[in-house]
């Protein structure tokens, strides 16, 4: 492609508006434009990049035995209404009329879609398993779109879908698409972890997300170094206390702590460390008010929280009247000592629960109670796994000090159960001619998500570098002011001949522009290879060569430069 | 592909509610599956030929100089009312409100969103010619979907944009797409016809359609198979009449035609030919009304009559009350003489005008007037060409007798002009640094709707016969009872390896079926070569081979089989 013909619109300044790098360098490098709040125009150098992903991602797709398929993006709220999720997606579903006042939805995932589809197509158990996917546009009416094509409404998604006669086809199936979307990001070139993860509004029981690292993260993930087990910190357990409760060694006072209603406050007024005092907050679930107890030091971990069966599968926290109701203080000054068990269940994480001799509000204003101790102060508390992982907590399965690092979620796989066939009726004969729920898995990656979450984790002062496997092209080729000089025009014409003629993607750099521009646009749009074609290099038989990953250029022949190249392809 | 595992539904039966072969065949064909009025969802096998067609496309596009970029499908309503569209496109137009009750179209098409993107991105005259595309899933809300994906509101398209610096510029992009649009049509191996076309609510002076010639086709195409004239009867010119009108022979005279209100009935009753009758069409455009006047076996093209000054642009037919107060009396008893001028103004077709002694209504129920002359009982009239072309018509240009055909518009190319540069302002500084318009090209193919269109015009009764370069597959290979015999099932198993080793894409049935099932699912889905292995041909080491376009099946032997399918393909 010859740059003076080419679509790419590169900006020196950065956009005030771009947050995170990723969103900056796509709009520097003239990948994306942006039409209206969370939706973009592909330009051609992006596109590119989107197309790479999406070849990769087919080509495993397919090699898994995948079979792609188009559904339609509009959708009747019929099969929405029969799944449950017209009433309960909420509004990132957008809702539609059509021109007879019929109601549709923009699809932003095609469970439903699919479901029927396949109940009028499968009758027997032998035309099971089936493993379906597309590429397709899709659209989420986020509230607030964000960080460019990261939290876009409109995005490239790879959405798959998979029916089984049983338990066991539903893990094989997994099993390889799990190992397919390892291979796929392994090839994107990508540093990434799969991790457990929640199963969230897809529902189903068992769910992996795949991310790709980066410091800009929006999730946290906890790993073991050790024996490799990984989990969105949203999902991955507290490995049990190992130590029992240290018997009581203080008596029970109560202190003053005027202004302190934060665990740092009071921790420094009193002098007590934090992981000594605890927090309690209060929610409610299906089955009334819980006071949640958690180490000073610990946050919160709302699903888990959700999921216990004292609130049974919801966490809402109460607001302030409420706690005064029943605590009779406000939050920052209130604890789980005197509070009424008929009118309040005490549920406490199982680090707080091995405490001793700790601190926690009085439940009254501006004190707080010291030496406090379970089954003497208070009734001996339910404890369960309510917190988020912290760095240095022990594995889950090994008891390793887990590290923790930030990821981008890219890819998510679940398995989705009976949910949606039981639901909208996709039932199958088994071999004993008895009616039953397909079982279903879905498998998604976000095409367009990974362009960006490739740029958060491979840029530099100059912009991007792309992982060979996606870039836009193989090759920058620059030539050094080829108006003035007639011989460069010709050696680097010859040279994009030639190159293209040997397989690569060029970008010829054609332009008439000063040399620092175009080596400044080169490092911005990231290609891994630069040739620079210019008078004094040609002089000694001589291109200059530079990888994208490298600081200093290097001498490349004009004679012998495809194997030249072919052996700097080979170390990248 | 193994069809065992291959979700491939064929069905024997025509379904009920599909009314053109191609609908009929890509439900049977297990190509496509109805999801609602015209939306549908691709299967595996009907998206393949869809990406085959895309993947040519593509590259013919690339090939000619165009830059594929993709944009939002949700675009934002201010740009259609800066283009004035948003009132103007009718409930096609889809319009949305998202969460935040803000207006958007689902696109139907995008001239607005890239010129919004290019005058934000060019400045000079140095950055154009700019030829930019995308393959898209497009909505257009049809108020009758129907013919499956032929007229479907979801549906795949290549749309393109250029932008320009000048006429000369135009024209060369213009050209460069006509003939790009050629070698796709001609690549795709479809009988295909370029043929001038009018511009409609797109807009522009010059238009192309491109059409697949099919019987079933709704466009019909009057060409010259002397010059390669063509043109959809919509717009094709009448040639002028070449003889000069008759001297007046005969009296006018009053005959009565009770119950005669058609031409035909009056030709009938009056024993005079239907080319000797003119009818009489009352039409408004701004200007008035107008009485339109016709040979009695011609019809009325209203485009033409719209397009002349008299009618200014619009042409709506009036109703009997308004024609009985202009002519007194009801349509079928109406003509010429006698109008009011004042009132009304006569308009004659070139060929009605060149007409003596003709018949024509009285203007009084159940009377027609017989020898009726221009400039004798009437005044002259004004003379146009009003009339849709009819075959034999002579050529515009060559004055040969023209044919006419059916086709499907499967392609438009226009030469937009300033018509959205100029209402979104999407300007360029030129050579001399004035502000200029940019001049824009639109260029259209319809994806989706060749795959439909492919197959009205190759199919027999058994099923599709897909052109070689977008067959789903290039080969069914077909394994006889291989449960019976273990040397078939080995046998057809290597094949299957051998053919998609040398680059082949095989679709091998493996399906413990009838061999009569096998044989017609497989002229069901139109694969070009079938090779089959069986016992009786093994003994003898010969495959069966049979192409889809002929009757009988061949010999082909096991050992060369290669070579065999090379000459094959050379053939087809």
């Amino acid at each position: 492609m010859r740059l003076s013909q080419y679509l790419l619109p590169t900006l020196r300044e950065t956009p005030a508006d771009a947050e995170i790098i990723s969103h900056q360098l796509m709009l520097r490098a003239g990948m994306i434009r942006r039409l209206a709040a969370g939706l973009y125009s592909w330009l051609p150098l992006g596109l590119r990049v989107v197309q790479r992903v999406e070849q990769i991602v087919r080509e495993e797709m397919n090699a898994a035995g995948a079979q792609e398929v188009l559904m339609p993006v509009v959708q009747p709220a019929e099969l929405w209404e029969e799944s449950g999720r017209w009433d309960n997606f909420g509004p990132e579903l957008l809702r539609i009329k059509d021109r007879h006042e019929r109601d549709f939805a923009l699809g932003p995932t095609h469970e439903e879609v699919i479901t029927d589809l396949i109940r009028g197509e499968v009758r027997s158990y032998r035309q099971l398993p089936l493993n379906l996917y597309q590429i397709q546009t899709k659209f989420r009416d986020e509230i607030r779109p964000r960080f460019g094509v990261m939290r876009a409404r409109e995005f490239v998604m790879k959405d798959g879908y998979s029916f089984e006669a049983d338990e066991a086809s539903l893990d094989r199936t997994y099993e390889a698409m799990f190992e397919a979307y390892r291979r796929i990001f392994l090839r994107l070139g990508l540093d990434f972890r799969p991790v457990r993860a929640r199963t969230g509004a897809i529902g189903g029981s068992v769910s992996h997300e795949f991310h790709v690292l980066a410091d800009s993260g929006e999730d946290e993930i906890a790993f073991c170094t050790s024996c490799g087990y990984a989990a969105n910190v949203e999902l991955a357990e507290a490995a049990a206390p190992e130590t029992e409760r240290p018997a009581p060694a203080e008596d029970l006072r109560t202190v003053d702590t005027p202004g302190a209603y934060t665990i740092a406050a009071v921790s420094a007024m009193l002098d007590v460390p934090a992981d000594r005092t605890v927090k309690t907050l209060f929610a409610e679930g299906r089955h009334g008010p819980v006071a949640l107890i958690l180490r000073g030091d610990h946050e919160l971990n709302e699903d888990k929280a959700a999921a216990h069966p004292a609130l049974g599968g919801e966490c809402h926290f109460l607001d302030s009247h409420r706690i005064r109701q029943l605590a009779g203080a406000e939050p920052g000054s209130v604890g789980p000592v005197g509070l009424d068990a008929e009118k309040v269940a005490v549920l406490a994480d199982r680090e707080a629960a091995v405490l001793a001799d700790f601190v926690c509000g009085a439940n009254r204003p501006d004190q707080h109670l010291m030496g406090v101790n379970w089954d003497v102060n208070l009734p001996e508390p339910q404890a369960a796994d309510l917190r988020m992982v912290v760095k240095g907590d022990p594995c889950p399965q090994c008891r390793t000090p887990m590290d923790t690092t930030r990821g981008i979620e890219v890819g998510h796989i679940f398995k989705l159960g009976a949910k949606y066939s039981e639901s909208l009726g996709a039932t199958y004969l088994d071999a004993d001619g008895r009616e039953q729920p397909m079982l279903m898995g879905c498998y998604g990656i976000g095409i367009s998500r990974i362009v960006a979450a490739a740029i958060e984790q491979n840029h530099d002062q100059g912009g991007i570098r792309w992982p060979q496997a996606i870039a836009p092209f193989d090759i920058a080729l620059i030539a050094i002011n080829k108006k003035k000089s007639q011989r460069v025009a010709d050696a680097a014409e010859a040279l994009y001949g030639e190159l293209r003629q040997a397989g690569y993607e060029v970008l010829y750099d054609d332009r008439d522009e000063r040399p620092g521009i175009q080596f400044n646009d080169a490092d911005l749009i990231g290609i891994p290879h630069r040739l620079v074609v210019g008078e004094k290099g040609l002089d000694r038989g001589m291109y200059e060569y530079k990888s994208r990953a490298e600081q200093d250029a290097q001498d490349a022949p004009v004679d012998g430069i495809l194997d030249f190249l072919r052996s700097r392809s080979a170390d990248s």
